[in-house]
């Protein structure tokens, strides 16, 4: 089995080991030398150009993702090609337009934050009122990720520039209590696993740590979340991971924030938390093999990210003082604000997790 | 850092997701292509040429292995041109030359079987009757494995063939409870950390799957094994991965059967079972990073060896019974008898974790 991935980020780095384990040859399509995944690299290219992904496409028994931003086209031309695309181009469509989500999961009935979307930066004050006024969220309906391409606004002024180049995409400010995420992995013949719910926190649109833990919410809200995750899995023929991030409401609501077709960061405490990681589960679903327990292994765990860049000192140090921490290095070139790392500590003390998660996040960073 | 392994088996295969995560760049010489460690071949060549090896070493900040096939002369050159060799020479000659190894360990008070070298086939009755005679164990000293270089003997004549060639280590025949593996890494710096004690099981000489548990032995028992892997790292200055196979008496007395300076068949269930695996902890000592922990995170690990091959319809087969098996695939062509792949079960009820394991390895090899 030959499984093509186009990016070479740390997800499709983190597909390496899940591939070693399973006996799957992968090939990654990187934008150049020297990236995350660069050890499984077989072509650098340009996935942009058709006729490059096209080439890199042509001896694979399936092509996935570690990235939403290969353009429609593209991926439609590789499975006229004859090489199946999984996740589909149909449901990637999701992804890479946030309109078509939005309207994709009205359609489902899926519980999401009111939505409009603007085309022009004439007064739109009616229907923003039915939004819920200002402040509410402009968001760039394609190409954003990781805070970009959103906005908080209070005018429309201040999303002006984006409505010069096209539709914008405006939701209501959701009063949230905490932010969840449902990941789940799909195979084509419908198998549907989900992992525990987890919890999220952002800092400046950015998640910077995940707490899961099996008895880490009521059953009503994990049965909810799921619901909503298979929903969307089988409503648009999801296949691989999928990742569907939540606003818990004060009420107990849950409203669909974001979606994403792949591993994704809110999954990586299932490496080490989880007897199937979302790396493996993803290359099995788009193998199409049986899907893993997604049962954990400790009763908690914490992830937190490490931004700027990780040093060979800083690891080694966290590890001195935090000898339990798992300290994952993608060996990226330091840069402000990067994703450069996390940590992942299972136990059963979820305080205690989450203090000794952050120092050795602290300490990883701040030599780095 | 960049770390160069000899040898393309499972082992360097295994060691790759732990220099992802770690953040290593790990370079293997394999002997041909297609190896199971293909992905991080960067060398093809033949070890035991001096020149290819020193080509290959020339660039590394580190040396270390994945078999104990090298000979001396190479090891020592490749030390002498500048780059670290880890385990050093010395130490890997234990487990180069089975007579260095009994005479060390003798030096060092570490108990162990009698034994004797036989250089001839001339009648050696008395000593033989100090091993406490016949049926006693035959092994050549140098360059068997899995049962390969071993032979019970019930005279001489059965072993002339070896005497022909030359020494011939003889050892008595231990008529032991059980066969238990203690597994520890150690750093230069002197750091040194054990894995719980693990139980392994052979058939034909060869290990057919390992037991491990938080509580699986007595606390004199598993102080008594870590007093014994901790003189012999100490006292060789063992750099990595050690791996010592004890016979148990029905006494309760430990004897040194086997060494191995290298990630071992018996540390696999680590993988799973233990908050850092002994291909990273391999790697960390070899490279003098802080060590990880030990601790498991689950009561009890167990992992079936899979042999002659592994066949993707055998391993779905296994995945759909078994959902919480971690299949191991190697990736190599099929071969009577060859280690294809390996199964690890976590959990807390250990009847039912060998029961799986067994059942998902039958699987696997059936349809292999």
């Amino acid at each position: 089995m030959r499984i093509g991935v186009v990016g070479g980020g740390q997800l499709a780095r983190m597909m390496i080991p899940a591939a070693l384990d399973v006996g799957i040859d992968l090939h990654v399509l990187a934008e150049e030398t020297g990236s995350s995944a660069h050890l499984a690299t077989s072509f650098i290219g340009d996935y942009k150009d058709q006729r490059q992904l096209l080439e890199f496409a042509h001896d694979k028994d399936v092509m996935t993702f570690d990235h939403e931003h290969v353009p429609m086209a593209n991926l439609r031309a590789v499975r006229d090609s004859g090489i199946p695309v999984r996740p589909s181009p149909e449901a990637l469509a999701l992804t890479h337009d946030k309109v078509t989500m939005r309207r994709t999961l009205g359609e489902l009935g899926v519980p999401q934050p009111r939505w409009i979307v603007l085309s022009s930066s004439e007064s739109a004050d009616r229907e923003i009122s039915e939004l819920g006024g200002y402040p509410c969220i402009a968001k760039k309906p394609v190409g954003g990720y990781d805070g970009k391409g959103v906005r908080v606004i209070h005018s429309l002024d201040e999303c002006s520039d984006w409505l010069a180049e096209g539709d914008v995409l405006l939701e209501e400010l959701v009063p949230f209590s905490r932010e969840l995420a449902q990941l789940s992995a799909r195979r084509p013949s419908g198998e549907w696993k989900p992992w525990p719910l987890v919890e999220t926190r952002q800092e400046g649109g950015v998640c910077s740590e995940v707490v899961a833990g099996v008895d880490g919410f009521d059953d009503s809200l994990s049965i909810k979340a799921r619901e909503i995750a298979q929903s969307i899995a089988d409503g648009v023929d999801v296949v691989g991971v999928l990742a569907v991030e939540l606003f818990e409401t004060p009420a107990g609501e849950l409203l669909v924030n974001e979606l994403a077709m792949r591993p994704h960061n809110s999954g990586h405490v299932f490496t080490e938390l989880s007897l199937t990681s979302q790396f493996e589960q993803h290359l099995r679903s788009v193998a199409d093999l049986p899907l893993g327990s997604t049962d954990f292994v400790a009763p908690y765990g914490v992830m937190t990210n490490v931004f700027g860049g990780v040093s060979g000192e800083g690891q080694s140090l966290a590890w001195e003082s935090i000898p339990e921490a798992k300290i994952h290095n993608y060996q990226k070139e330091p840069r402000p604000g990067r994703k450069a790392g996390h940590v992942v500590i299972v136990g059963s003390d979820l305080d205690a997790l989450v203090s000794k998660a952050r120092q050795a996040r602290d300490i990883v960073q701040a030599a780095g």
